[in-house]
């Protein structure tokens, strides 16, 4: 087995090193990578054939085959994104006034790198690119243990990232893959705190309870997606059925989908009736409480307990609810801080709505579905944070920051 | 043994109830409970006194002691502190534009609270009211676990707390004391994320240690100050004395004060040779490496295994360094990323050393007592991070608090 300490404390010592780099320095050196990654595709393709061929032996999903499987256009997307990411704004090294003290004390603020950021995710080998850029652009050293499904692409993407930081007599360390499968190196990287800063869980809920309670080190947490959609009596119906429908069935397999709708009761009849031949048209299993089932043709009663699931399928929970109270309470019992939609054109109702829903994401007339690093407009994305420390939502790259207090004195000592 | 679920889950509800509150009913309310904590001062001195009689049947140590008896001049001074936090700018509900959409989606940001804090304490009475002051300002539930020597005066301050609550139609739970000194409760705490947001543990090291090594909850910690003060060779020699004796003598047991002393080898025999006696006479006990020891007459030689110690006491560790480079290299190596200090007046080493040096407060020419909310100008202080997760130095009221994403569209659908 390899020497998880030894290796974390090599990364944390090459992250110093970043921090000597120009933003243009940083810059240059991601669209090289990039470049690299293109011309180094045959490389990687093949490092990738093999992980495939051990998966189809062990009897991967076709789905998870699907994600593990590269290609030269799927390379290139690699690139592009690492291209995008290169010219993001720098977010490292600012200051900021904080203020001036009575005793002539200057107070600034300067943002700066967290260090060291330990990804772990499951078999998809074009994380392992894009953490890595991620990672690099905003100043951190990176330890990347992805699943042993797509190990050898991971080590194949990152010898070629690595070359190019080579080439820039840049510590290899900066980017660092775990060379095992074993999953004790898991539990021994939790526990190193004296050289990793973050650690970013990313797959499925196991993955991530596991990672969260046995973590020594702070651990950025993104639970699961549990997103519902409120149709208020004063909302435009032709706009809700249009949000509900995208939010259930453009991408039902992701976290931002809608899993659940709660209908006002003085609309509910007309709404659902609408709603419903074109749910069944779309193929999606309809569970209802019974006050929902008395408006609808086939659906499944839902009893109290059952409410709250995710389902990631063709399947939606319905609701009606006395009030957008009555939906608010719904959501603190059932939802999971995501993403929550109200359809009103009632300003009032839209602005208790969204003072008192406690998800990340609070959306007034808009698919859940926007709810993403991209569409918000963060650049690009490291992940979703369900727990409200650090980060919470969609997380920028300026997540992978903080900030120190920098003090400049004349001399003043304290009385 | 009491129900800590049932405690914490009655604390996230009441906790919702806040988020109806304006900052005008919050900031009277906080200057009700400093009134009731004057008024009915002699409950809590006579809880206290019975705390105390049975600490020192325990054999606490006097300085314990100490920070456990209540006077009525205390009790005046926790008034004060809840006035001054009822005083300070509101922090949650402000909205900030993130941007628009190409889409037409407007973006923006607001402040709300985390929602349930639960503070881990040791001996402090003074931090009962402290705590739940901060948090019913910024927002939070908040669930108080003191040390058990100061379990009947926490009760007795919370409960005069919580009777300004129910004067004001507010539930009592926004204000936990766990009324149980079992530290098995401590452990099942830790478990409860889906009602605690954040755990703030404040005291020693194995206090600190055990709550992040079993927390499933997010922790904000605190772990030591091993500050240190480099002396350049284009200080001005008398400010760093100054500095120097400030940040050694003033309050030796706190964690910013130093612990470590840096000098550039070209002033450090002209300096060593004018700061020994005035350490000496301040009684001060000196430990140094080798070449430190050579202008030092009455200093224990020191091996390289042995830096890096938090004394809290007037103890101090002296190295001569070639530069600005080894000084920023000893402080990587022995720091503990609380405060940093460089004197100089040659502004391009200042930059140096305030750019690489890694601690959440790096001052110029100022002493390390400064590191402090209260001296920075954050109003007033939950606590000191040395993590850098969420908040990294000296936390204000605004580290109690976090921003949600609200979108608004009108109709949009992701295609």
């Amino acid at each position: 087995m390899i020497n998880t300490t030894e290796l974390a404390r090599a990364t944390a010592e090459a992250a110093r090193v970043l921090m000597t780099l120009s933003a243009e320095q940083k810059e240059q050196i991601l669209i090289e990578m990039a470049s690299q990654l293109r011309k180094q595709h045959p490389v990687i393709l093949k490092a990738n054939q093999r992980d495939v061929q051990q998966a189809k032996v062990s009897g991967l999903s076709d789905a998870m085959l699907d994600r593990l499987t590269l290609t030269p256009e799927r390379i290139n997307q690699m690139a592009l994104g690492i291209e995008k990411i290169a010219g993001l704004p720098e977010v490292v090294g600012t200051e900021t006034l904080f203020g001036h003290r009575p005793n002539g004390l200057e107070i600034k603020k300067k943002r700066i790198p967290l260090g060291v950021v330990c990804m772990i995710y499951e078999a998809r080998p074009n994380v392992t690119s894009d953490a890595a850029a991620l990672c690099f652009k905003s100043g951190n050293g990176v330890i990347l243990r992805g699943g042993k499904e797509c190990l050898q692409s991971s080590l194949a993407i990152a010898a070629v990232l690595q070359s190019v930081l080579t080439e820039h007599q840049l510590p290899e360390a900066l980017i660092s893959v775990i060379p095992d499968a074993d999953r004790k190196i898991v539990a021994e990287l939790l526990t190193l705190k004296q050289y990793i800063d973050v650690v970013i869980p990313r797959g499925g809920e196991g993955l991530v309870n596991y990672v969260s309670e046995n973590s020594q080190i702070p651990v950025i947490q993104h639970y699961k997606g549990v997103c519902h959609l409120y149709v208020d009596k004063d909302a435009d119906l032709q706009k809700a059925i249009n949000i509900l429908l995208n939010g259930k069935t453009q991408r039902p397999g992701v976290c931002n989908a809608l899993e659940g709708l709660l209908v006002h009761q003085a609309i509910a009849e007309e709404f659902l009736a609408e709603l419903e031949p074109q749910l069944l048209n779309l193929g999606v299993k309809i569970h209802a409480c019974v006050k929902a089932q008395r408006y609808l043709s086939d659906a499944n009663l839902l009893s109290e307990a059952e409410f709250g699931q995710e389902y990631l399928a063709l399947e939606l929970a319905i609701r009606v609810v006395e009030d957008v109270h009555q939906a608010i309470d719904h959501i603190d019992k059932f939802g999971s801080n995501h993403t929550e939609v109200i359809c009103t054109e009632n300003q009032r109702t839209a602005e208790i709505f969204q003072h008192m829903v406690d998800a990340s994401v609070v959306m007034l007339n808009a698919s859940s579905r926007f709810s993403d690093g991209g569409e918000l407009g963060l650049g690009a994305e490291i992940g979703i944070a369900t727990t409200k420390l650090h980060a919470y939502g969609p997380m920028g790259i300026e997540s992978l920051t903080t900030e120190k207090f920098l003090v400049t004195g004349d001399g003043q000592v304290r009385s």
